[in-house]
């Protein structure tokens, strides 16, 4: 059964017409007072460039050919495909597959931001490959992770942050991230009890119905704060909130789009159960 | 029966493997040294702000919205719908049917940059709006216009542009038109037969399958020449080339997005019988 926490603060997939909700915690947890980290306060994100080397970028690319074509892993269900075609769209648990890549997000910094951002120790909540091949990329609708993640993981408050690694170029044309800076501290509820196993389709679809905002709340936001794009060349870094709205448009240009993602959360911010959802998801999801 | 022009210089929906062709034609017809005409010819497109005032181009959407929703035009051939749901993709036939839009089109000089561009006389070959509404927009693949026009609709040779005149403004996030500089002076040939009443499907669609070039093609032209990401207010115009490669991607943000898009084709450059199709297509997709 769904455990509805009696004192969960962030209350989604509702039945009645979802509302935007003032987040009740910080976006900084720490007293640091670097103009960087406050940036990341107010725009809910920070970026980059240069973060890894282009020689450390090639290298994870090299290794995410591997393993994409590693025959073990072809069924593997840490290995997420294109609705049409055979195009992997995502490989999870990505850090714990390739020593290469690993050494490549400790490269970043995106640990030690973490921590600053977070004010605590931090550890691997997920961390993935998204690739999005030229021509057939599909997009990712507007979104906050956090919500997924509070309602189908368990997580009690938005004290996580991801760092996503560029491998490619991100271009305007190329399906890069899209984020609208503020909305973080805006918790957008969603409509809709989420179904037994939702995982196997929402990681899969380009157009989720569950755990995905109205287009009224978009609208809202985005009217409001308007839209970052953030592009740059390979080896950028874009760090952000784990409640900014966020998404990425398809890409129907010849260049592919390839980056490292990793989740952190705070070690005072550990998993519980689900606060909507029958179940908790698989661990290569979300780490225990 | 298909007539293929023994002197067709520009063969396509060829059944053997497609090639790139050297434009036997110009790109400037006339004499005009004028930079901005010059400039046409090396990128393929110019683009020109304000031509059309805000108060023109909101006239122009309130009356769109008025055609959109007229009960007359509800199942006309001339109103496209999307793929997905009823909002309307395309309305042909736009300067007859709105003198307010005909007028915006006199406001905008195209007919006189085209006269300039082509070296002749001009008449209006096709005319249509495009909307391409907030969250739910479909992408326009890699083509060049006059592929189609010359298979379909028996255009002999390269000697047209068009102006699409932007309503709303275009933003790198909202599905603006991207163009591939310099593709104009290469002919992409595609594959395969056109199938009778293509164009009941191919103004549909977002994946045309004829009439498409192929990714390899795309790939080595972008890879040759980049892509320019056409952005501006509303009220801008862009005119371009023909044969210049171009596209346009989904819009998952609430910015809808329309402009009007005329094309004038030269007096010199008149119909004749589809090059590669069995009929020509109706009046409103090409004037005779």
């Amino acid at each position: 059964m769904p455990m509805h926490d009696p004192i969960d603060r962030y209350p989604t997939r509702v039945l009645h017409t979802p509302g935007l909700l003032d987040r009740p915690d910080p976006v900084i947890w720490g007293s640091d007072a670097d103009p960087e980290i406050l940036g990341f306060g107010s725009r809910g994100y920070l970026h980059r460039a240069g973060a890894i080397s282009p020689d450390t970028a090639a290298r994870c690319l090299a290794e995410i050919d591997r393993i994409e074509h590693d025959p073990d892993l072809r069924d593997d269900e840490r290995t997420v495909r294109e609705e049409t075609g055979e195009a992997v769209r995502s490989v999870f648990d990505i850090m714990n597959l390739s020593t290469i890549v690993a050494d490549a997000v400790e490269e970043s910094g995106a640990a030690h931001l973490a921590r600053r951002i977070l004010g605590s120790e931090v550890y691997v909540h997920q961390s993935r490959l998204n690739h999005k091949p030229g021509f057939v990329g599909g997009a990712f609708y507007w979104h906050s992770d956090f919500e997924t993640w509070h309602a189908e993981d368990g997580m009690p408050a938005p004290r996580a942050v991801s760092a996503s690694i560029s491998l490619t170029a991100n271009e305007t044309y190329n399906g890069p991230l899209m984020i609208v800076p503020g909305s973080q501290r805006v918790f957008v509820q969603c409509r809709g009890a989420t179904p037994p196993d939702h995982h196997h389709e929402s990681l899969v679809t380009t157009t989720p119905r569950i755990g995905t905002p109205s287009e009224s709340a978009v609208a809202e936001l985005v009217a409001a704060h308007g839209i970052d794009v953030i592009t740059g060349p390979a080896g950028a870094m874009t760090v952000f909130d784990s409640n900014v709205l966020h998404a990425s448009s398809g890409n129907i240009s010849p260049l592919e789009r390839a980056n490292i993602f990793v989740v952190f959360n705070s070690v005072e911010n550990r998993l519980r159960e689900p606060f909507a959802a029958d179940a908790p998801r698989p661990r290569h999801l979300a780490a225990r």
